[in-house]
């Protein structure tokens, strides 16, 4: 069934590894990088392999960035006083494209979750305890996802940090921008109805 | 909005190109790929510069290899009686995966259309004349898209080719297997049905 030569079958394999791809659409991936062979596969090729060799995880925070520290941890700009603790890198990632934080972040790698047996040793706890530790953090906003497993490691770390007496916060609970109620399961809807607010 | 250094928004940038793949997921694919920088990322970015430095069009046939003449002119056991000619090598590629099919192929790189301007002149309709010149092709099979265009090329290929005395066919029309009358149109219906076969 091999149409090309086992380069290209190889670079098809690989793109249907990425999230969002299948083996059809990497097939019509790939044919299309090749196509478009100057505007688009050498630099796809240039990108990966400069990425690659420099990225890097960065100590203070655990973002990915090819510097470490990463750009938001060396940026003179962000409020040092605010910690926003994530599980994911791409959680991270959301926030910055909500563009409506500014304070620096700290991604655990994880969340804990007795069916996979993630244990806080796990997660990089020490270095969220160690940054706290340092002295100039005052807020520290949890934001796990709102799921079982995350609303759990955000109890858990709320009692770790409780003896620093650093302010605790998460994100609010409530009815998406642009959400429909009827589509909203009941828990939001409780929870958005206990936050109301006034007009 | 960066959340990272140039070089990691640059190849999110160039994923966001592929089709299949929109900013937010081109985000999530780059993720996937740093945080599996060994079994991913590497491979990946050794491929992409494998590809982009090796691959060539075949001048025999069309497609896209990393050797000319192409996998599929090369091999000895592919029936040289027939020829297939496709619009572009994802057509190629979606032949070659039905496996039903041991003939050679050529590949125009396009249709005829009024809308986009493009002429003969834009296929490689020489090519395929030049092919045929040469001698030893009993039948030339047209599987152009069932598109106004699709259909209008084969019509034209048919009339170029009709001196040459070479037996020209196209791909059935009909249901497709799966598919459920109902939601069929009426013009796969009608040929459907003439085109009729005793059980």
């Amino acid at each position: 069934m091999a149409t090309a030569g086992p380069e290209i079958e190889k670079l098809i394999q690989l793109l249907a590894r990425l999230p969002g791809l299948g083996p059809r659409s990497a097939r019509r991936a790939a044919l299309t990088m090749i196509k478009r062979r100057e505007q688009l596969l050498e630099p796809l090729a240039r990108a990966a392999r400069e990425v690659a060799d420099k990225v890097v995880e960065c100590g203070e925070c655990g973002n990915v960035d090819v510097t470490d520290p990463c750009l938001l941890c060396r940026d003179p700009r962000r409020d040092t006083e605010m910690l926003c603790v994530v599980e994911e890198v791409g959680d991270l990632w959301a926030l910055e494209r909500a563009a409506t934080y500014s304070g620096r972040y700290h991604v655990l790698g994880g969340i804990l979750s007795a069916l996979d047996g993630i244990t806080p040793d796990d997660l990089n706890l020490a270095g969220l305890l160690g940054r706290i530790a340092q002295g100039g953090i005052k807020e520290v906003v949890l934001a796990m996802n709102a799921t079982v497993d995350g609303q759990a490691t955000a109890h858990y770390i709320t009692d770790l940090l409780e003896p620093s007496g650093v302010a605790v916060t998460r994100l609010a609970h409530g009815v998406p921008v642009g959400g429909e109620l009827d589509y909203l399961d009941e828990g939001t809807l409780t929870q958005a109805f206990k936050a109301r607010r006034p007009l």
